[in-house]
């Protein structure tokens, strides 16, 4: 008998869903709205009939269904299976594994979202294979997860792999969290937007770039040899390398994995950061190390929901 | 029968060994002097005989053997068994595995020492029961080491954990690594003293401290109230915080154990630091989390070879 296990990927407008095999076919995928009202408070019956109705659309009978992995934007208490701040669906302290577990009478797993895109690359995506990859995710702020010796590495709140709230310069930029000097603002679409705006304040002479242009625009314009646009993406790429310097250090990983809207920006983003790179990480941690972008897109979450169920359940 | 096991820490000018239960306790333990000359070729040979005659001595028969952990400063392979560089003993690209195993006829395992140190304060010191733990060790540079989720962190190259070598100032103080603004440069004795001269540079007023005064004599004169050695204390105390905010931010530890001889300073040196890492550690991170000094002092690193051989051993 053929088991399946499903992932969802809960975001702040629409939430994925796909149903795989152990082996990590997808057999079929879906989405549907968030729905935020009341602080979330109905979307978890919402994810769990939504799960039930497609189930029984393909056909897959209760003693076929493994397991659910769920992958939400905040942190995670994975062993309480507790929500304990998802600002922007509205989840505080929520027992969000019990909820679903409950509704739909089969295990559930949840995790921090960035931890699952990062798991699901290295399921069946770009770390596939490797014993150790850090994943960085560069979309309008910065995302990160760890799979260290073939295991996802979470931390009682979830927080581990944040390389984004790691701090790159001593009382340094403001932050949304609080504090100076996080990477998130020298990097992603958020850093360089704010780098662009010091610079524009300064008048470095003429540049096609202005104040609404948004991080594509700077990658394409340093593209086109842009001299403020190439000072900004390079900047960004120091500060970057910096941090995912200081990670590799710590952590010395076989890869590192890139994915998010920014890379996009593709070898024009990836080169200056690898080149600056190579000057700040120990060399020794830099011997078996290579760079890699994402492969799965936007499916990178739902992936990681089932290899999450999948590995909790031990197989 | 009983079994044991194994523990050995090779230093620069000592290596210690250990005879430990699986239960961890400490049967007997010794030292011999490291002979690092001709490149320490005939070293193993010698690490060989002393553990065959002490495991003699003791009465401790051939199938009461498990295995053998050592721990050597330097860069390690530990899955092919090599040490790919360790300066201060003289191996390079060296098969220390296979030939201590061979010498000894059981099963050896190698890895670095400030590894091996974290895994023996999570064996029997510090760390003890929690699932992710820091250990940084501050003697007269920065070593360090991580548990995550139970399992020694190492990496391919054995470079996990090593703090030291994070960055923790953009194009700061040249590091003997040839990168710069290395943690190391700032805190431990070396740090210290180098901060130290530079404020003596400066002419910062009246002191005890003067251009040979050592670690110890800085924190001594920082309890007594003197200014300079105060902000120099206080200096150190941010960037190992900055350091370990950063560390603790990407890992998510329940635990960083404070080790090595400046530890010794005690909550001279502890309280700066934890008040200016909960500044800087990310909110989540830190809800989870204490600082502990080590316990074990000199003999983490023979416990940690003793766990490591217990582990790879599968028990």
């Amino acid at each position: 008998m053929t088991k399946y296990i499903v992932g969802v990927d809960v975001g702040g407008t629409s939430t994925k869903f796909g149903v795989f095999t152990p082996e990590g076919e997808k057999l079929t995928h879906w989405k549907i709205s968030t729905d935020t009202d009341d602080d979330a408070r109905h979307f978890p019956a919402r994810i769990a009939s939504s799960i039930e109705k497609r189930l029984l659309d393909e056909g897959i009978a209760k003693e076929e269904r493994l397991g659910v992995g769920v992958g939400v934007p905040g942190f995670i208490d994975e062993t309480a299976g507790i929500v304990h701040n998802a600002v922007n669906i509205g989840w505080h302290d929520y027992p969000l594994q019990a909820t679903l577990a409950e509704a739909l009478d089969i295990p559930v797993f949840i995790n921090n979202d960035a931890n699952l895109a990062a798991a699901g690359e290295y399921w069946q995506g770009a770390g596939k294979k490797e014993a150790s990859t850090l994943f960085i995710t560069l979309g309008t702020g910065v995302g990160g997860g760890m799979i260290i010796n073939g295991n996802l590495v979470t931390g009682p709140r979830g927080t581990a792999g944040e390389i984004g709230h790691t701090l790159v310069v001593p009382h340094g930029r403001l932050c949304t969290c609080g504090r100076e000097g996080c990477l998130e603002e020298y990097v992603a679409a958020k850093g360089l937007r704010r780098s662009l705006h010091d610079h524009l304040r300064n008048d470095d002479g003429p540049s096609p770039l202005h104040e609404n242009s948004e991080a594509i625009d700077i990658y394409k314009a340093a593209e086109a040899g842009d001299a403020l646009a190439t000072r900004i993406v390079d900047e960004a790429a120091y500060y970057l390398a910096y941090a995912l310097a200081n990670a590799a250090t710590i952590v010395n990983p076989e890869k590192i994995v890139i994915g998010g809207g920014v890379s996009a920006a593709g070898q024009t983003l990836l080169q200056p950061v690898v080149a600056h790179f190579k000057r700040l990480v120990l060399k020794e941690a830099d011997r078996h190390l290579a760079f890699e972008f994402a492969r799965l897109g936007n499916d990178a979450g739902i992936y990681g929901g089932a290899w999450l169920a999948l590995r909790r359940l031990g197989r």
